[in-house]
């Protein structure tokens, strides 16, 4: 093999696989790069057995081929490189990079060994192409509410699915629930795809990519953009069905800056930190307020007010602190809608317009 | 206690003390910020017993007298506050603070448990006014060969001392050394200060703090600027007569530039992780060519050239790669002057001047 390249996009496809290339499992060629020229492009890939990632690289190809190389080792030593072309040459299993005046050597091992990088069945699989603003923000809506809990796989990942011709994502790990309505579909779908994955693909996406195809068949997802490949065995099991678990009605709501209600909400639960950030929204509606109280026992109490435009009963509700600002951090627009009933109803966050796709529903903390 | 204070002033204070408070430590009480109001000012002042940090904030007061309150809590809290005025007010030991809508009430603790701020003998002391850059760059030039190993007290310190009627301040932990020549002086000077003390302080300095003023009396250091006020103790114990190591006359010199060899040995140290972090430097006087070696046995080897100005003979030397990283790193100029003797004298590193005021020196790595 051997062949030139420009320093920027080698760098940043390296960098990428390099994130998902794993010396942590037991193979050590996990911990490698498979590179594999054919005629006018270097292949660039990883895998961790649970999701691969290929990018494809314009180069000058002099000889077809193919090697494996240490990740870190070789990404690391590529991007302190000067932007400038690079000549890279397999020999005897030894790779030699130079450019310039900067040579190195790195010992290769035959891509015999490399595990087979996994491919969705392009022929069953059900497509779909997002806009990439569309794709950043359903998932990063919803995967904040993802489960870290390994016991129940299921809810650790998100849930692509279709339903009454929408195709929708969910998350949730039993004490909040994000969903998130994205477009209109004819497909049936029902996927979770492991929050991982749709981390890594966040991160790779650049500024300039427009759009992003997902391709899913019966066990397997794949993530295609710009010349970029991410694909991911899907979690096996059923996501619960959650729509039963949001409030088709409340008592109570406000509507109110999102900037606001983010720093009355980090400021109360401050003084929450001892008790599991539990923090108390009271709506007087005769006083059309909403304050927001919290109590640390040894250490003081809080209590924050704004004016807000209200709308049915007075009621109080306590909640995590940490899931509300996280939720309020996520959402699209400047005013929301805060709803809820009495002290043990489920909340829902919405932006505050008439058919809101977004909803993040937490759940009271009984007190 | 009563007064009305900015919150941007407020905020920079207690940002800054609470880095200084402890809660490490078996006293709770040094996890807790004085506050404490005189006519026209609130002083705001913490201290670890090793530390005291005082800012002197601009307040309307309207009833003076003193509290403290835990440190990270109203830090926090008053951080998270709109930029208004805020009107703090102590009632039986408790704190209520409040800001427009938001209002909180923190326990506090009379100041009688309080340690006494300490305070240099402005009398006795030694005084030397600095402007903030040739301060900044003296610390943070030398604070980086200061040890870390606390079986050597004297060596986690910067020895701040007069020689020859000028001012220097030199660190080192025996394996490499810097010293930093800073000013002119008359007066007489022996003081180690601890390092901790030396980065908060450069943490401290705004953009537009233009100088600052040093007071040593026998024990303790006294750093003022602005409106703040940061002591220490001094390190107890003899700095060792360090000008003994550093080479009068030298074999070997090249004068190259900083950024091209700060690269060749970020890459060459890439390759040097398990044999410690050793790079070979060669220079070869008949080519004019510097060239940078590493190897990593199993993994592979690297060879950086680069062409420069030298003098003196051929030879070469092996080094710890992340010491000449870091040395160059904090290097003035962009032109610097490395000059050794062969592979076992000490090597030099300097900014290349005629008559450099920095020098850092590195051991050689016996291979």
């Amino acid at each position: 093999m051997e062949l030139e390249v420009t320093q920027e996009k080698l760098t940043f496809a390296l960098s990428c696989v390099s994130r998902v290339a794993s010396s942590r499992t037991g193979l050590p060629i996990l911990g490698n790069i498979l590179l594999r020229a054919d005629k006018t492009q270097l292949i660039v890939a990883s895998t961790n057995l649970e999701m691969a990632a290929t990018h494809h690289v314009g180069a000058k190809v002099i000889k077809p081929g193919s090697i494996t190389i240490p990740a870190k080792l070789i990404s690391e030593f590529v991007q302190n490189l000067p932007k400038e072309t690079i000549h890279l040459k397999v020999k005897n299993n030894q790779v030699y990079i130079s450019s310039g005046k900067y040579t190195s050597t790195i010992n290769g091992t035959v891509d015999d060994e490399f595990p087979e990088l996994p491919s969705v069945n392009k022929k069953e699989a059900v497509s779909y192409t997002l806009t990439t603003q569309d794709f950043k923000s359903a998932v990063s809506q919803t995967i904040i509410a993802a489960s870290s809990d390994s016991t129940r796989p299921v809810l650790t990942g998100v849930f692509w699915h279709s339903y009454d011709s929408s195709l929708y994502c969910a998350a949730t790990d039993g004490y909040r629930l994000a969903e998130k309505k994205i477009t209109k579909t004819s497909s049936d779908l029902k996927a979770i795809t492991p929050t991982a994955t749709l981390q890594e693909v966040l991160r790779t996406i650049k500024d300039d990519t427009t759009e992003i195809q997902m391709l899913f068949d019966e066990t397997q997802v794949t993530f295609l953009f710009d010349s970029v490949e991410v694909t991911s065995r899907l979690i096996d099991g059923n996501f619960p069905d959650y729509r039963q678990l949001i409030p088709a009605k409340t008592e109570t709501y406000f509507a109110i800056h999102e900037s606001e209600f983010a720093r009355i909400t980090k400021i109360a639960g401050l003084f929450a930190r001892e008790s599991g950030g539990g923090i108390t929204i009271t709506v007087d509606s005769d006083k059309s307020t909403v304050s927001v109280h919290s109590v640390a026992t040894e250490v003081g109490e809080n209590t924050s007010e704004a004016e807000v435009e209200l709308g049915g009963n007075s009621g109080s509700v306590s909640l995590n602190s940490k899931y509300l600002t996280e939720a309020l951090s996520v959402m699209d627009s400047e005013v929301v809608k805060f709803e809820f009933s009495g002290k043990l109803a489920p909340c829902i966050l919405t932006d505050h317009t008439k058919s809101p796709n977004y909803k993040h529903i937490i759940m009271p903390l009984k007190s």
